[in-house]
């Protein structure tokens, strides 16, 4: 089974031309490492859903110092969510951390997709709920939890990223130097 | 027009057999200020739309302090999302400012309704991207602002919620104490 096919089905059935229809409305991408799929000031026109490899949207605040706002591995989906809804600039960069694969929807074919196909829209209101409980428990977690709560939480919850990730992008994820990582995990 | 219509269709159009479609699947309720519509441990079942009133939904941490997650107010939609769309136990509290005057749907109901109407679910998945797009910029805040940074963002984007909400919760918002809140006031 095609490996989008089976993401989606684990929300919502599909028959063989209601995924052949759906599939019609991706593109097939690969990036290399360190390539961008996105740079400030663009509007994100395209949502990516990772087949392979790793990438992150980060930002950068006036110091220059980054931030980085989410991951993105195999079955995520990607993209800056204000900008791919209001169609307006992004305040964010998302680039690769390893050589990637990606299936990507532009803004207009998911806006016909969903307007045409009801479950469509269910499929990715559901997901779109779910992105909205993880950016809920982010905030939860940063106003309540210390930082070495939080990077035990990272850990807990996506132990892969940690064999995957260099330490300093962990450490620009919880906002905490190297040094103070390399402490916390000691 | 009937405000709940009016606030629907500023995303999609409804005739009038359908509003009332829309609107059988609401019940009315008042609340006096204080009163919570949820309480820790509970499994959220209902979404709450505010006609009119004022409210909070809030998580204490491990040593009782109060933090708020977000506020509620005229037009404004609230409920735990996780505990809504999981029908899990709540880490939150949800209560009253003011004396205030809701609509609610039950999760069944509104399984129902976004299930035979598509209108609908596009409109909640709409109404979820913007929620989405809200907390992100939370994070980014978070991340990013000092205090006094994410004071005024919240004075800018929020100016009525000033005059109606008691200073100590705004200082929990922003995760200060009263006394520094004064300070960045001044």
């Amino acid at each position: 089974m095609h490996p989008l096919r089976q993401h989606i089905e684990e929300i919502i059935s599909l028959s063989d031309d209601e995924f052949d229809f759906v599939l019609s409305h991706f593109e097939h991408t690969k990036k290399r490492k360190n390539q961008y799929i996105l740079q400030e000031g663009e509007i994100a026109n395209k949502e990516y859903w990772v087949l392979k490899g790793c990438l992150k949207s980060c930002f950068f605040d006036d110091n220059g110092k980054e931030h980085i706002l989410q991951f993105g591995m195999e079955n995520w989906w990607i993209t800056d969510y204000e900008s791919f809804i209001k169609q307006s600039p992004t305040k964010l960069s998302i680039d690769c951390i390893e050589d990637s694969e990606l299936l990507y929807i532009t803004y207009e074919n998911r806006e016909k997709l969903t307007q045409s196909m009801h479950k469509m829209e269910r499929f990715w209101a559901k997901k779109s709920k779910y992105g909205r409980i993880a950016l809920q428990n982010r905030i939860l977690s940063l106003l309540k939890n210390s930082t070495k709560e939080r990077y035990e939480l990272l850990l807990k919850q996506y132990p892969k990223l940690f064999q995957r990730v260099p330490k300093k992008l962990i450490a620009a994820y919880l906002g905490v130097s190297r040094e103070t990582l390399s402490r916390l995990k000691s």
